[in-house]
């Protein structure tokens, strides 16, 4: 004897998710079953509309609503430099610094043989037009400093410089309020590599 | 600059599931994103359809598509003894030791007070109000040994020798294939406790 076929199918359905193991799945299945009907219409519903409403900005690949997102669509910001991230939360992790006021290109994922990603995923022929056209004068490079988005970092810089436009990395090294003491090799060796002038 | 509404709305929806924090949320609706259209329908469809065509067994809350469920209505069970369990994954792990064979009550949780659930919240007068119609023999309590689980054990089987039924416990104890030497504390103190001749 096992659940019903439904609860075996949502069960299922929920396991697909990263990081929900068939465990979890069970837990919010049952939860949802002890609440009123509302919750579950709500979020059936959200659910429906995030694939139906939200797309990818035909410039820089960031959530919107419409063609282009609000970003790519402010005359106020600097056109003349581009931030490249890996994903979503990364632009946005940026925006909140509060202190880049140019636009970005968002990957949508990095370079992972594990994950079977290549080069050719990225899709950089699009960033490269866009640079072209927009007359762009730099990019920074700010994918994550881990072994996917170092070679990314990489692969990308590469590509770029073949087109002449200036190209840079963000600064990595000990994180602020942090101390040498307790900094790893990896990070102190990348920290010394990355010293400037004073 | 946050998320789109969409995609913070859906975030906090999910997050509303047990054990499922912002950032697991997050990847979730991130996740949802770069699936065809198709996947999420199903799952919107598989959350209303689970709500909609889903119920509690009106005899012992069992999850069943009908008013009763297929244990409560197979004639081959036997109807004298009933077996309580907190909730349908517990009734589960029993049927598929095949060895029980009569039918089952379910709580849909034990008694928790750092919940909020006290003893009035199993809603016993349903239960006592079946043994007393059906003539029900042996009420075996299968409520886990922890302290919620033998809480509501002792309560309910106050209860239940009010109305003169005989009740039984499950055997607690080492569980088989273990060994005396790394049983904890609590455990060979039970064990002891419920020993029989042999």
């Amino acid at each position: 004897m096992s659940y019903p076929d439904l609860v075996e199918q949502l069960i299922s359905q929920f396991s697909q998710f990263p990081g929900v193991g068939r465990r979890s799945a069970e837990r919010m299945v049952f939860w949802l079953l002890q609440k009123p009907r509302e919750n579950a219409l709500q979020l059936a519903e959200g659910i429906m509309k995030l694939k139906d409403r939200l797309r990818f900005c035909k410039i820089c690949q960031n959530l919107t609503e419409n063609d282009n997102c609000r970003l790519c669509t402010d005359p106020h910001r600097d056109q003349k430099i581009l931030c490249v991230v890996e994903d979503h939360k990364h632009l946005l992790a940026i925006e909140r610094t509060g202190t880049f006021k140019g636009l970005y290109h968002v990957l949508l994922g990095a370079i992972s043989p594990s994950e079977g990603r290549g080069p050719q995923d990225l899709l950089l022929d699009k960033l490269t037009q866009r640079i072209k056209e927009k007359g762009i004068l730099e990019v920074v490079i700010a994918t994550d400093p881990d072994t996917e988005g170092e070679m990314t970092a990489i692969h990308i810089s590469n590509v770029l410089k073949a087109i002449g436009v200036k190209v840079s990395r963000i600064g990595l090294g000990i994180p602020v309020g942090s101390s040498v003491e307790y900094a790893d090799l990896s990070t102190l060796t990348m920290s010394l590599a990355s010293r400037r002038e004073i």
